[in-house]
């Protein structure tokens, strides 16, 4: 048996468990509908079924060729893309499309008003690894415009069995994100994803999950709540069609979406080989920001985070300033580095402050011995005890000067 | 009155202040001891009171001048120099290295063969700004060699009110790097450094405490006990002779001694304006290796370290390796990356790896689904499919294979 007739045979059992997997049986309709003038949608929508996400396999073989042509080549049975068009036969774009539309979700492509050029930067495949390449279109849920929702975005990704730190740290920035009008987008998963989500909905802002598997599959089940408010609210998008169920590569897959989507992405709490490290990876691949917010030492789970920094240069983020200014053009949104509250001390002219400084923290000094460490003269050391005495900062012993309470050692 | 004869009475009180600080009467007698040979040593003895640590108008008043000369220019009472020489009316050197002597201590000069070279760097004014210079001697307590204890030395500072964590971590890191055959270097504080000491005391390894007030004086007092260990099993070095006490101006200056003594300085949770960031301030002007641990984005304590990283480039410290990394020439005591543990899914060859990869965790998928996402042909995807469920890695199901336990999501 050939093997190209076993691909043949095999793809034939392979799209009815398809049908078995997605839970409806194909209709098996001729593909091309001219009826409706929308081939490019359609051949796009069949080409997310029988493509995989990131096929570096296909990416070579349709190298330069639009959606259409693709399609066209793969109807006529070209030579060499038997192992994408032995699937064809099973596969129906327009009932992909209806079934969309029944799950409330829309099929976005390219010279859509919709459509995120950002993400285009996959097609550049020279520069990119295994798995790269631009999807054909987005399945899509919910209102909210996507190329919009993406202009200010960021990515928050991290650990399924992060800490409560982690989840705490996730939920919080994301809030504060969501809040500054940045886009939160994640992948809808457990742990940190799921705490991006609940605190960007918690604030008056978008936020976005990107899945492995159909915008209509609801996974992790025990998430499907936290999915639909997303949906209600924000938006869920997916390269897979409607009714596919998530693989190890299909997560791998999307993970370079949501790296190229963003501006940014921001680890939090990753352990060392992760799928938070990938998509960083991928953030780093497309040029865009990588942050890691740091946590305990101690603490396994922030190993990732400190490794992004230690070994691959990644931007240390402790807060929302800290990672609007990495997605900002240089100059706009800088972080001011965090001041010590000012005290009373900080107002003191310099006499004030030498003799301050001057003034021991241990066995009380007179005067004339303060007068000689701050190197001033009596006079003014002693107008500048009385003062700094008045203002609280320092006191007076049968001995001489010291200061109020010692700050607890050398 | 002028500036000069109020000075001149001022500084009289002043050592009596002195006097009555250090808690004993000055002798008063002639300075310069010519019964013993060693004039430098008694000159920089006396000058070591005269002159306040890292005083930079002395720095320049007798810069390109021996200690030998700087003191005999002081007896003669040359002009412009009066605001130290006022001082010697009441300095008695002698008495001072008695009084070392009794508490233990030496007095330690350049040219002897404990004198720490590294700290030379500081007489390199031109580079340092304010309280720089390099001390005249260092009175020191305790059996070890100050040069040879110091030549793998690392500083270990941080916050005096820090955290559990903060104080877990000085700690290990400490005890590591004692273990290592590091020396730790500190302040002698309570906090990061009792913890540091303590640490660095429960390994053999060599721990100094670099005070801020003679090595006599126990400051902060409930780390008497502490002090004397670390004089017993370590040493305890300080700028200032015997019976001195602690001052802003002397904590400050005492940081330029830990930073310039040591290899490296690891800041260990520390306020935006702290003690240790200005000691890590120092050991970036003197060309040291600066380290900061990092810490829960949610603690105040960490901001300093964070800070470090961020705005001032300091290298992220996690363990005790990251720390030697950076003390050590390029090459040597590289950090090995952090490894995620080996699984057996590692060991599998490229065909079974597919395989695994394209293996749902949601709804089970028959081998020729899986063979078309793998990209393998049916036999080779059979195959592989046996042995992974040998491996336990994939589980059968009536409907076809499945992951055993699902990630927990996209």
């Amino acid at each position: 048996m050939t093997n190209h007739a076993l691909n043949f045979a095999l793809t034939n059992l392979a799209l009815m468990a398809d049908a078995i997997g997605s839970g409806g049986g194909a209709a098996g309709s001729e593909v091309i509908a001219d009826g409706n003038g929308d081939r490019e949608r359609l051949a796009r929508a069949g080409l997310s079924r029988v493509v995989e996400p990131g096929d570096l396999a296909a990416l070579k073989a349709f190298d330069g060729m639009s959606a259409l042509e693709i399609w066209d080549r793969l109807q006529c049975r070209s030579h060499g893309l038997e192992r994408w068009s032995t699937r064809l036969a099973e596969v129906d774009p327009e009932r992909d499309l209806e079934r969309a539309a029944a799950a409330g979700a829309r099929f976005v492509i390219p010279g859509d008003d919709e459509w995120p050029d950002p993400i285009d930067v996959l097609t550049d495949a020279g520069q990119l690894s295994r798995r790269a390449g631009a999807p054909f279109g987005l399945w899509v849920r919910g209102r909210a415009n996507l190329r919009h929702a993406l202009k200010r975005s960021v990515s928050v990704v991290g650990a399924r069995a992060c800490s409560s730190y982690g989840e705490h740290v996730a939920a919080e920035l994301s809030a504060g994100l969501a809040d500054s009008g940045v886009t939160v987008v994640s992948g809808g998963a457990f742990g940190i994803d799921a705490a991006a989500h609940r605190g960007a909905l918690a604030a008056p802002g978008t936020t976005i999950a990107v899945l492995a598997c159909g915008v209509d599959v609801s996974y992790p089940k025990r998430n499907s709540a936290l999915l639909s408010r997303v949906a209600e609210e924000g938006l869920v998008v997916a390269e897979l069609p409607p009714g596919c169920s998530p693989t190890k590569l299909r997560f791998l897959a999307r993970n370079r979406l949501i790296a190229a989507a963003t501006q940014g992405t921001v680890v939090i709490e990753a352990a060392i080989r992760s799928g938070a490290l990938n998509t960083a990876g991928w953030a780093e691949q497309c040029g865009r920001a990588v942050l890691a917010v740091p946590g305990p030492v101690t603490s396994r789970m922030s190993a990732g985070s400190h490794l992004l920094v230690r070994e691959r240069n990644a931007v240390l983020a402790t807060n929302v300033a800290d990672i609007i200014e990495a997605i900002s053009p240089y100059g706009a949104g800088l972080t001011q580095p965090p001041r010590a509250p000012q005290s009373v001390a900080d107002t003191l002219d310099a006499d004030l402050q030498r003799t301050l400084d001057a003034v021991p923290v241990l066995h009380p000094a007179p005067a004339p011995r303060i007068a000689v460490t701050a190197g001033l003269d009596l006079l003014t050391t002693q107008q500048s005890l009385d003062a700094l005495a008045a203002l609280a900062l320092i006191t007076q012993t049968p001995t001489g000067w010291r200061l109020p309470s010692p700050p607890g050692g050398a």
